[in-house]
């Protein structure tokens, strides 16, 4: 069962909390629109509540070095190379950076086919796919990955974590040929581990293959559990490298540091403990000549593409995107945002930190 | 043990059987670049032998209606969108039409930081890894994918092959940093339909999950292998999903009727039979203000995040592209391209074809 949360309340109490913390009125907007976004579209593991999570664990709640400032300004460079802007992000939250490099991609991409943000110095952008879901909707072919905040992921092979869950998002401007856009948005793990410690809680066994122990053993008991295994393999450990060189070249370092500051100890000196994100946007029409197969046109041949993956009596399968948009009917037919009790428990106690009337009880339940 | 065949013995047995088909003479030198890039790094799924088979088997062996032909012309636009060309190739053999496309994207990349071609009507290019490895020794970060001939693979919780084997590839220039490109290259089928035929011939089982029988069912005997399955579950399908959905948008059509022209049957009007290919390179300098901690520079930063992936126990760890670099240093060490005894037997059937003189028994083994 899920209580419905009407936008409006749910937006108050998410954008309040993040004024609170010192952020200020585009930022909060921004960052509330990503956390709404995600609720909208079923994702539990990066909404609102994450988000002020991950902004209170490595930002506004460290004493010294935070790696999350309010206020904070971005540096664009455009250098010689015009379809690429590289970002110096100064710490800025996660989410109004993502939206912004988002937007300037689908402009240069509108000049030149594509177009290119890195970001340096970033904290945390929360949902990568709702920024690829976003420029889909607007028509353009949009990617996105980053660097995750800790080294968690053990590399094939290998016994220490020092790897991210470092993510992949694909978005593409379907709604035409299939109602929504195809998305393609997940970690490089197996699993989160968030994912370990929800089984923790529920006493579950994880997966065969998912995660390792202290000395890089397959576990699948969530209380050995310290790191965990890239999904597919060689193939997910190449896909998990791919964030840590992208973020090398662009001016990230070492990942096994990462998110973890050790001001004074020598090794801080001259050292970077931010995230780097990747953005690129497609403008589809640039791809192709328009020499369509039976005078199609690119939305129909799309079309005709997936219903011949989807046929061949392969009806039960999805597509990518498909659990997203259908929560997003869901939450569209019941007119608010749909969260557990534990989450409308967890919404209760932002709003009374920042002094809104919120009352689960009188939240409906879905049906 | 393998035997050492000079580079030069080969180039020209492979080169004369392009000649002997028809196709002049860049077209067979840049066809067998590609042959012997393959080769030299211990690629024997897409050597000269699999690239003249896929020649012979859609090109000059078809009675009628061939999907690559000799000679042809490629008609490249450059739109609106100057970071991005399209091309049709008119069924050009794939080598020489993705040295030309990876060249094309450098010059892009050189003035925009980042440049794209994509190719409608095209034919298999073979070893895609070799188009991005050179980009990369060259110092771009590039990335090549493409439609698989034929829809072999099975979508997640589906029945029927109704996907390519799909594959992607990408280069990193690391040769500074590691002593050779990251290489990221494969198909997004658990193994190949080649493999299948070898553990037939060999009367071994697959693994588990790999493939499924006519029913859809998972089988682990190669003789009831009619599909493949894709890696890593829901992911590897979204991955094989990009592929198709860029085909999609460039010009491709079904993936069911992909290689397998139909004509006269009232199907083909207007049908399209052929793969598509896409091609992106990205300057590593234009991606990053310059801002590296400890004072390194872009390459020493990729060595120390690499060190860092591989460090803390991690030896064991192997890099992609590890193997295929070991692989050149075998055939540099033999001054010459390592073959298997199959492979010698398959190089003397085509010298035999152009009348080249080639005695395997004079050949040196490797120690």
């Amino acid at each position: 069962m899920e209580y419905i949360v009407p936008v409006d309340v749910h937006d108050q109490i998410i954008k309040a909390n993040y004024r609170l913390r010192g952020y200020d009125k585009e930022e909060a907007n921004q960052a509330t629109a990503n956390c709404r976004l995600a609720a909208w579209h079923g994702i539990r593991t990066h909404n609102g509540i994450k988000g002020l999570e991950l902004e209170k664990r490595f930002g506004s709640g460290c004493a010294s070095d935070p790696l999350c400032v309010a206020g904070a300004r971005i540096d664009k460079q455009t250098g010689r190379f015009p379809a690429i802007q590289t970002w110096n992000a100064n710490r800025k939250l996660g989410q109004p950076v993502a939206v912004d490099a988002m937007a300037t991609c689908m402009k240069l991409a509108d000049q030149y086919g594509v177009g290119i943000v890195t970001v340096d110095n970033a904290f945390h952008y929360l949902w990568g796919g709702g920024y690829v879901l976003e420029a889909a909707k607007r028509g353009y072919f949009a990617y996105t990955s980053c660097t995750s905040s800790l080294a968690e992921v053990v590399p094939f092979m290998g016994t220490h974590p020092t790897l991210g869950t470092n993510p992949h998002s694909w978005a593409f401007p379907t709604t035409d040929s299939v109602g929504f856009p195809i998305l393609i948005d997940w970690a490089t793990s197996i699993i989160a581990m968030g994912r370990v410690q929800q089984y923790l809680r529920e006493g579950k066994t994880l997966p065969v293959g998912a995660a390792v122990d202290k000395e890089g053993k397959p576990t699948v008991d969530p209380n050995e559990v310290t790191a965990l295994l890239p999904f597919g393999g060689h193939k997910g450990y190449g896909l998990a490298l791919i964030d840590e060189l992208i973020a090398a070249m662009v001016g990230g370092s070492l990942p096994t540091i990462r998110s973890r500051p050790q001001p004074g100890d020598g090794v801080s000196d001259g050292e970077k403990y931010t995230v780097s994100l990747f953005f690129q946007a497609i403008v589809p029409e640039a791809l192709t000549m328009g020499n369509f197969a039976c005078g199609r046109d690119q939305a129909g041949n799309i079309k005709a593409i997936i219903d011949d993956v989807l046929g061949h009596g392969n009806a039960s399968c999805m597509l990518p995107g498909q659990v997203e948009a259908e929560a997003a009917r869901r939450s569209e037919a019941a007119g608010g945002l749909l969260f557990t009790s534990a989450e409308v428990e967890e919404l209760k106690r932002l709003a009374d930190q920042v002094d809104i009337e919120f009352d689960p009880s009188v939240l409906k339940e879905t049906p």
